[in-house]
């Protein structure tokens, strides 16, 4: 399936006579599409292949969250119009613990604002951007993609035709592995030359939609020594709520009573509203685990998003250093190919990697505050406490926890 | 052995004969001493137990940092005459890592100066100021302490005298239980009151003495992937070196060329001077674990010190917390006595738990900062560099990390 303007490489694609462009893009999440746009803006030929349909794509839920400066960085390219409109600021959050509430006011703190954004909605901007108004090229529903010859200059992506079942070559200058945490062009990298570091953070979260109003004006985080809770508007009819769990305990295990009854004693406080309860219309639970892959590229081959770097849903990081990615790798591409500057190539995983680090951690941080109380750990819930009373009572520290909770100038 | 000028309550010492006093202060660290002070200068009737020799505990090596609060509170009191003279103030501080050298002017971040001063110095004045200037009642030497009736009005502390070999026990209204670590009056504490949180780092410290020169101007950190380093100048000829170990490491296994050969390593770096060697006079292990009781309070006993709390010296906090508890205490029973307030006994364990809370999560914080890159984990190594590149960054995460390291304003 091509995208309703073909590019100018789309002809006879065939393993026996293959296609040629300059990038081939293996998937169409945030960190695909994105890049995608950048280099058709720039006139720099590429092919995007996804197995997914576009429908699914276009549906499949998953992050949130979008920090300022990436609302900022995608308005800047021309790919934020309807997300302007249509987005929900944010500027502070409330934590609930011991019973009390506590607001954190970031916007106040920071001088930024956070940006609900589902990923659905993004991704069908960015892919009605790229195919239908900039005529760019993307490939659905492809199978058993095949990347070949990173260490070369000339690599290239196979895949079989979900039309036609033949085998496409695609040969090409660079690929981006943007394929998510299942993907498979991080496995071409030679193992000698990578290194894969892993957190697993020993709990799970029971990820909920409800059918339900908000029982709050901005996103609650509640500390408990059941286990943390979670409140997230989704809309003014949708509530996400996070309860965790066993990293491995089954959602039929939760109930509509039990869901309902956690909720209202981890997130249940002085002086707060009573949860509105509603019909659970998504109940799956989340391992929360955090990798990164160094280097984030080798050869020709680029990895960006969940494909180098997994973070839990723990501070909302992932689609925003998705963007991140995107928004290095496009324009060290562009640079490329625009005035031969391969200084961005070059530099582009340790200048990912930076904030990647700042994220995992900010991450593995956060997740201690919030699974602390809940650990059975005496010294974990009493440092994890010392934590939450620090950002809510040191200038410096609520500061420095908000720059981290919006991703600012944490480049280094 | 009683103090030059015997307190009132110094007569007729025997088990069938019971002396009075209003509080038993069980230790002669920087937390009973500090205590001892406060009450003898309020004239509340207070004897002082501990098991060493004078001359032994005005010898002791132990901790050597002292925070700008502690000092200025310590002068409020009286207490700091020699210190003043003789401490050597220091502003900032040196992280080495990546054969690198990276400043950080904590005084200049945070307004405040660490003050050097070892822990035997500050005992000697302390002991003076309380027995010699102040007329105090402490016995040293004393055998076989034990504390009775502490969940009554009248708790009592039973003693071996070493002169005469007799029972003698002092009838007494408080008992404070400062006798460090290994002391007997915690354990007086019933077990289903109280919960001790431990952490254990699962490293070890080679502590070592060196008679040489320092080697910088200011206190060197070394994060190295062989492990942990630091340099602290003991004054103009003696420096104190730690090397990271296995906790249960033999210092044995520590050759004079073994360990010059790993200072070097972990302490190496572009424009770094070169270390001055020497003999090494001190070699001990210290294995990395810290922990809370809680309450620290509990009847007529009130725990202070590393009785209530360890933390290894990573971070060098114990001594300002012995001090932080003491002032609290002192001030608590001098409100009590002047003025029938009980307020602050009552509040006594929450107010020192705020700070000793802040003050281990420092300390596993800046642990894993140290022992990150050694760890074998490439998670905890990018985590660990991710904190370091930070406060070596971000204003706001500076500011946050040096009122931890001095301890300003972390009372919440």
């Amino acid at each position: 399936m091509t995208a309703d303007a073909p590019a100018p490489s789309a002809a006879a694609p065939s393993a026996a006579h293959p296609q040629r462009t300059r990038v081939v893009i293996v998937g169409a999440g945030p960190a695909g599409l994105t890049l995608a746009n950048i280099l058709r803006a720039a006139s720099v030929d590429c092919v995007v292949l996804e197995n997914e349909s576009r429908e699914f794509i276009e549906q499949r839920p998953r992050a949130g969250f979008l920090e300022e400066w990436a609302v900022r960085a995608l308005e800047g390219r021309g790919l934020a119009d309807r997300l302007l409109e249509n987005t929900v600021a944010h500027t502070e959050c409330e934590f609930r613990f011991a019973g009390e509430r506590h607001r954190f006011p970031y916007a106040d703190v920071s001088g930024h604002r956070h940006y609900v954004y589902p990923q659905p909605l993004l991704v069908t901007d960015l892919v009605r951007e790229y195919a239908d108004v900039r005529g760019g090229d993307i490939r659905f529903g492809v199978r058993d993609v095949e990347p070949a010859g990173i260490d070369t200059d000339r690599p290239s992506v196979a895949y079989t035709d979900p039309e036609t079942g033949e085998r496409v070559r695609l040969d090409c200058e660079f690929i981006a592995g943007c394929d998510g945490a299942r993907g498979v062009t991080r496995d071409r990298m030679p193992a000698e030359h990578v290194t894969v570091a892993r957190h697993d953070f020993g709990v799970g979260w029971l990820a909920l939609l409800a059918e339900a109003p908000p029982s709050s004006d901005c996103v609650v985080f509640g500390i408990h020594p059941r286990g943390f809770a979670g409140h997230m508007a989704r809309g003014p009819q949708v509530t996400r709520y996070y309860l965790e769990c066993p990293p491995d305990d089954d959602p039929e295990n939760w109930s509509h009573e039990r869901v309902w009854a956690e909720l209202h004693a981890r997130l249940g406080a002085e002086g707060a509203q009573p949860l509105n309860e509603g019909k659970l219309i998504e109940k799956r639970v989340l391992a929360m685990h955090n990798y990164v892959v160094e280097p984030m590229a080798y050869g020709r081959l680029y990895l960006a998003g969940d494909a180098a770097h997994l973070l839990a849903p723990i501070g909302a990081k992932g689609m925003n250093l998705a963007i991140h990615d995107s928004l290095l790798l496009g324009d060290a591409l562009v640079a490329y190919y625009g005035k031969g500057d391969d200084s961005g190539l070059r530099g582009y995983s340790a200048a990912c990697l930076r904030r990647v680090w700042q994220y995992q951690e900010f991450s593995q941080w956060l997740s201690d505050v919030y699974h602390g109380a809940s650990s059975g750990d005496p010294f974990k819930a009493g440092t994890s406490m010392a934590r939450l009373r620090r950002i809510l009572a040191s200038p410096a520290a609520a500061t420095g926890f908000a720059e981290l909770f919006l991703g600012k100038d944490t480049d280094y």
